[in-house]
């Protein structure tokens, strides 16, 4: 299938508008923190969230608000996360009638979520005062404004839009997403939302995103904490005019294939932007015996503290990767494991057979100099393979959560 | 129980002889790596290992020399893990053989351990050449010299010895241990070995190092990251005279009593000198529907990268212990969680039914300024109780294991 890569982010889709501002929630400078996308028409949605029993307030809310599978509106802010702090759903669902008043929308049309600090009190006041302003500023060039509001430690904004055709129409998925710390399976703090025009029955949208997230966002780590907040959302308002998806087939399996490019992608930006990430390190692996144990041995290899300090120091310690592979609690043969360290300098084995292979010390230390390190690992074992993204650990990893909410 | 600390680690019990010496097998400088103990008499012996599917050499060969409960030897070197490496086995085999032949004891009750870099080749001739100086240094004094050779990235020593009474007889149990970083359940990058004389059958010995691991060197965590060469060894040599335990009884609660106060204070030591570690963090935990989910949310807490690098800034983040406990893997409620800070320098309440509890931020700090934090977690929600180590993260970390081969 073609896929293009396009300008506009989550205003790429036919329909959608979007806005971000400073609302003053907790930071002081004049970051933004507040941001709002809306559908012009009602959109089928779904959504996946975090599996930790401590769940933020906008979670539950949210949660009600698409049981029916329908949503128009997005509404986040930073700064406060709205979770463990009194009267949090209750402010959750005050936000959604703010929202609501000033678009014309439904209330329960609205996905609410909040990014931030857990356990603090979250006010109305700064909702109250600028949701009208925000809605005002709601705008087809918005993603951008978007993006920045929901950052926290991100570095970089992530944003992408995509056009592909589903039965001769021209289709689109646009996305943006937060996510540096605490980025883990599953579905760590990190928000995700994605906006396309494609027709596709809510139904079809929440499997299709269900297992979408197996091998996108859930194989994506940080630091291996998994946050009380994280969501991912998606929005189909129709408006490219295909045939509503409603079942197997074609269609389906473009949609599928579509949305794999974006939350891919979006996995990749989220994992190399990780809280002082110096580096991005994907592993490649393959030779599983099957689907799930390629996924939790790849996990396991970027999951590593000890290998991620060592590409930071730039240090082929392969020891450490059999050792997070024989750490992983699945049903393999960890005894015939090849690995191979490559990057944009050039690519190196290792590692044959679970031992030792000859290579120069000097030579993988070029190739662990470059941004973006990928380590091929062949289990030797089967046919199933998975991708899993992670970074390095550093300094600033440290300096970062030691002092966030200084 | 009456336990008295006393001095002479792991040859203060009966019949017990230690050695240390720098025998060249990696570092450069005068650094002690290879070490010998002895036992006058053949003893019972029962072991722990690694659960990581890629194993040392090391830990097939002791496998099969204690497997009739029987050792009077441990022979152990620093520098290289002798793992993933050429020749591997055979090279263990041989450094049992150059022990037994040096000190006149069995080859196959000879305990073998490496600990070190993973996929290094390990050269038998530092072996051959030192081993016979090394039986000839053996002595009663010898404790400090064989835990100073098992150090790796250790910045302390860790040794205990204590005395109590079993059937009105006087008996001992020694420990001296390893590890730094890598040190996560199941029982990671350490070494333990525990001497004693009580008498006591290896088949009761077993079952008690098994259930004794579970609350002490299982319970602890550096990094999250399971190693491939750890063992934690139990000799129990029978000299001090008292009637053999081969079965449920009192004679037993005392042994269990002893070698967990042993075992449990020599977690809390590797814990506090995890690498780079500034703080010792330990969670209490209490109020859990069973043993097993205490342990492993006290575990959880104790392992969050967040909390811990939050602790390394001194930042009272309850949060993240709310967000730690609540991704642990099991089935308790986490809707009334009572969350208590304490040091040497006062306690402090900063959460309570999983709700933000007032207080001040400053007396919050003041607390986690001390070297040991205590975090009490109470479920409210059973009877079970654990308790787990930890240490903070800190730029050290980072430094130690991005560097830690050069």
């Amino acid at each position: 299938m073609d896929i293009k890569v396009i300008t506009g982010g989550i205003c790429a889709p036919k329909g959608y508008k979007a806005a971000g501002m400073h609302a003053g929630i907790r930071y002081s400078s004049e970051k933004k923190d507040l941001m709002m996308i809306t559908s012009e028409t009602t959109a089928d949605a779904a959504g996946v969230y975090t599996t930790n029993k401590v769940k933020g307030a906008p979670i539950t809310v949210t949660k009600e608000n698409i049981a029916d599978g329908k949503a128009s509106l997005v509404i986040c802010n930073s700064g406060n996360a709205n979770t463990c702090a009194p009267n949090g759903e209750e402010i959750a669902w005050q936000i959604c009638e703010l929202a609501a008043a000033a678009t014309g929308k439904k209330a329960e049309d609205v996905i609410v979520a909040s990014t931030g600090v857990i356990g603090e009190p979250m006010a109305i006041e700064p909702f109250e005062k600028n949701i009208p302003a925000l809605a005002e500023a709601l705008d087809a060039d918005g993603s951008d404004d978007a993006a920045a509001a929901i950052m926290t430690t991100d570095t970089v904004k992530k944003e992408i839009a995509i056009e592909f055709e589903i039965g001769g129409k021209t289709c689109r998925i646009g996305c943006i997403a937060k996510g540096s710390g605490m980025i883990h399976p599953n579905m760590a703090t990190m928000l995700c939302f994605i906006t396309s025009d494609v027709a596709i029955s809510a139904e079809m949208l929440r499997e299709v995103l269900k297992e979408d997230v197996k091998d996108s966002f859930n194989q994506m780590t940080v630091d291996g904490d998994t946050s009380t907040n994280d969501m991912c959302m998606v929005m189909a308002n129709g408006m490219a005019g295909n045939e509503k998806i409603e079942g197997e087939g074609e269609d389906l399996e473009a949609f599928k294939e579509a949305l794999a490019y974006v939350t891919r992608y979006t996995a990749m930006k989220l994992a190399s932007d990780g809280e002082g990430a110096g580096k991005l390190i994907v592993c490649d692996l393959k030779g599983a015996p099957d689907k799930d144990t390629a996924r939790k041995v790849s996990r396991s290899v970027v999951s590593s503290s000890l290998l991620k300090a060592a590409i930071f120091g730039e240090d082929a310690n392969w020891g450490r990767v059999l050792c997070a592979i024989g750490y992983t609690d699945a049903d393999f043969s960890a005894d015939k494991v090849d690995v191979v360290m490559r990057s944009d300098k050039g690519s190196v084995t290792v590692c044959l057979d679970s031992r030792y292979a000859p290579h120069s010390e000097e030579e993988a230390a070029l190739i662990l100099s470059a941004d973006e390190i990928y380590i091929d690992v062949d289990l030797k074992d089967g046919e199933a393979s998975a991708t899993a993204w992670g970074c390095d650990l550093t300094y600033d990893y440290v300096k970062i959560n030691g002092d966030y909410r200084s």
